[in-house]
């Protein structure tokens, strides 16, 4: 494994855990899931783009193993799709509330959960996606069976499969489907809240109302200084005490002080270099009830292409970030294709992508923060030029321009999952850690 | 203007009405809205992919004609944007029962209204969508009014403005914003049910019924003639009587003979050479409650591209069709793409890339039918290498694989909006018509 940027220019919060595969928290059972003998694979996951509170890393990053581990146990033993491997990350992933998905998710503006997801299958290119829906224990399973369904022809009298669907008709199609939710609209407002989100919105909350208590005073005032102040308290953009109005008014307890932006995601592929991808997201705090983010959103959450290498390298990645500039990016679509069309290589394609498109969102509101988790099949292995190629190194990038992203991924040579949240120390730059990973020594061995 | 093609590969349903603005059933004010003396401009509208009984192409017709002169009346003007003028003619589209999108849209499997719309504007990049959304008057209003607010920066307290609202929130928000909605989900459940997309949904409701029961009897019998049952009643690509089980068992009433598969939409250019692009649908009929089609989704149901002359040629297009296919192709976006870079110019442009994007298509079930809208502003007028080009002539592309296709145009020196129903012979080939409107001559009289 090579770093192929300066260790200097990102700062990993948590150190390699490559020999140390049982950590705080995680039993035997956990950490011994996957077969020592199984087929080659890869898998990558993330936890988001934004600020991961340090005192939160452990977690974050058990996390991350756990997901790793639970996509490696489909694919080692052969007996899964790449996507299910990916749904059986992100179940891991959004059943942690420690995630910005599922439960323990980012509240509504209401004070409710409201999920995004979606999945992309490389090989048939398949896509399922849900948005804005309220009390679904797992959103990625619903995206991951309408994908399915997709492939499967008409439904009965013609109609055509749906690919995406959002809000209650999402929930009740999950029941319809025998995938756990919550059986009405009442049960769905308190579905999947933590302790640790609610106290968030409460927080948030106080300040808004605040916010709004001042600028009626100061309309009354007739002052002219509603801009500015807007301006100056971008609460949602902040990592600790936060200012309203010049005075220090709130200070968020210490476990709500991440700011994780948007979704987390997987990516895996299998033994024979198939490729798939998927998002998964609690959306932005205090965000309006019925918007729907980048997880959801064919082209922008995920993207999945496995191909011969005679038109191109297969690739996956997923995106992360303030949902509203990925969305106008089509970030996951156009990373992939800069990645494969690229002769420096996937990681300066991914930074050079995330520059050019955080700047060209210049007229838009909000923050520009984001992160893109990519695995590309080593184009120099192999030189089947008409056949789909078996997996053997991989080339994995994170790139973002957040303040921390946290990524794990895990090869079939690796004795366990790696997991770091990588930290910026420059703000205006774009972080970039990249690494080659073999997995293809065992492959004789299944 | 110019057919590009044979005039025998497409058969126009109604006939040139150029020179004859007023139709029966218009009033003098209607067709008197645009000034013979205002701006240049440009408009183009649709009302879909699928199939227009020739018993409504009047109908049809005249709600094109309608489209164009409240977008005409806008720019003619000089005091709207092209986002603004794209919103006047799609609320006409929107408002007119005879079209799949507001009042009258195909109704989903529960018997409601649930529309999809976006805008795009082509100067900004600004983007706006509303999905399954319950009870609200014009989506595009909504649809817009995203747009134009998340170009007006953050919200308070630094949060990021929504580009996409579905569902009961995007009901609730468009009230908040003094936009015309049902009150609660209730009232939302009759909102916009016409008399006819009720027969159609009773229709439809009836033959799932039987097929269902003839589903159970099968599987009681112990028959394996399930699949092949399902293959041969799709009843929503049939036009007429339709087969259950090799019987007609039910004749569709006549004025519920169409089947316009998804969306309508719009695209504007102003004397500056500014151009956006927006789409609004019902969606399929009898489709699953929350289910979001092609209307709302980034870069598949509209797109809009407003370039100086250095950069490529302005470009915006609107899609309409079985929604999964196109979301699936990218559409909007990857067409504009496509003809912008196109050395034959845009119509072959759009004929191949629809021709490709349905090849590619075959794992997946449903219909392929598509239509696509494309303007595209001549790249040979001018030679402003570093300014935005000013409204001169335009290229309009209508390409389509559905059986009908209904188009309308109107340009500065038109002296009435020109309306079609094109119908394709051939259902192996992609329809095409282009033409080139000069819309300069009265660019010295404003």
């Amino acid at each position: 494994m090579t770093h192929l940027v300066p260790a200097s220019s990102i700062i990993p919060d948590v150190e390699d855990n490559t020999e140390r595969p049982h950590m705080e928290g995680e039993s035997e059972k956990e950490s011994s899931v996957v077969s020592p003998r199984g087929r080659p694979f890869f898998v990558a996951v993330h936890v988001g783009a934004g600020y991961h509170s340090p005192l939160n890393s452990k977690a974050y990053c058990r996390a991350m193993r756990r997901a790793c581990m639970a996509a490696a146990s489909v694919l080692s033993k052969g007996g899964g799709r790449t996507m299910d491997a990916v749904v059986s990350a992100i179940k891991v992933l959004e059943d942690d509330e420690i995630t910005n998905a599922g439960k323990g998710s980012n509240l509504t503006e209401e004070g409710s959960v409201e999920c995004d997801a979606s999945v992309m299958d490389g090989l048939t290119g398949a896509f399922g996606a849900v948005g804005a829906a309220p009390g679904i224990k797992n959103p990625v399973e619903v995206a991951a069976m309408l994908a399915k369904q997709s492939l499967a022809g008409p439904l009965p009298l013609g109609r055509i499969p749906p690919i995406f669907l959002v809000g209650h008709g999402a929930r009740e199609w999950a029941i319809k489907h025998g995938i756990e939710a919550a059986k009405d609209a009442g049960e769905a407002r308190k579905y999947l809240v933590s302790k640790r989100a609610k106290e968030q919105w409460i927080h948030y909350t106080k300040m808004i109302d605040t916010y709004n208590t001042q600028e009626v005073q100061r309309k009354q005032a007739n002052t002219l200084e509603i801009r500015s102040c807007a301006k100056t308290t971008a609460i949602l953009q902040e990592t600790s005490a936060v200012k309203i109005d010049g005075e220090k008014t709130f200070a968020k307890p210490a476990h709500v002080e991440d700011l994780v932006l948007d979704t987390v995601g997987a990516i895996s592929v299998d033994s024979e270099g198939n490729i798939s991808a998927g998002a998964s997201s609690g959306g932005i705090a205090m965000k309006v009830k019925g918007r729907v983010g980048v997880a959801a959103q064919y082209g922008c959450g995920c993207w999945a292409s496995s191909k011969p290498h005679s038109e191109g390298t297969s690739v996956g990645c997923c995106v992360s970030g303030a949902g509203e500039v990925i969305i106008r990016g089509l970030a996951a679509c156009e990373c992939c294709s800069s990645a494969q069309k690229s002769e420096t290589g996937p990681g300066p394609a991914c930074q050079t992508f995330l520059s050019r498109m955080m700047e060209s969102q210049g007229d838009f509101g909000g923050t520009n923060d984001a992160g893109i988790l990519l695995v590309q099949l080593d184009a120099s292995e192999g030189n089947r030029a008409t056949t789909r190629p078996k997996l053997g190194a991989v080339e994995l990038v994170a790139a973002f321009t957040s303040r921390s992203f946290g990524v794990g991924y895990y090869g079939s040579l690796m004795k366990a999952p790696k997991t770091e949240i990588f930290r910026k120390p420059q703000s205006d730059k774009v972080g970039l850690f990249a690494t080659h990973v073999n997995n293809s020594s065992r492959s004789n061995d299944c």
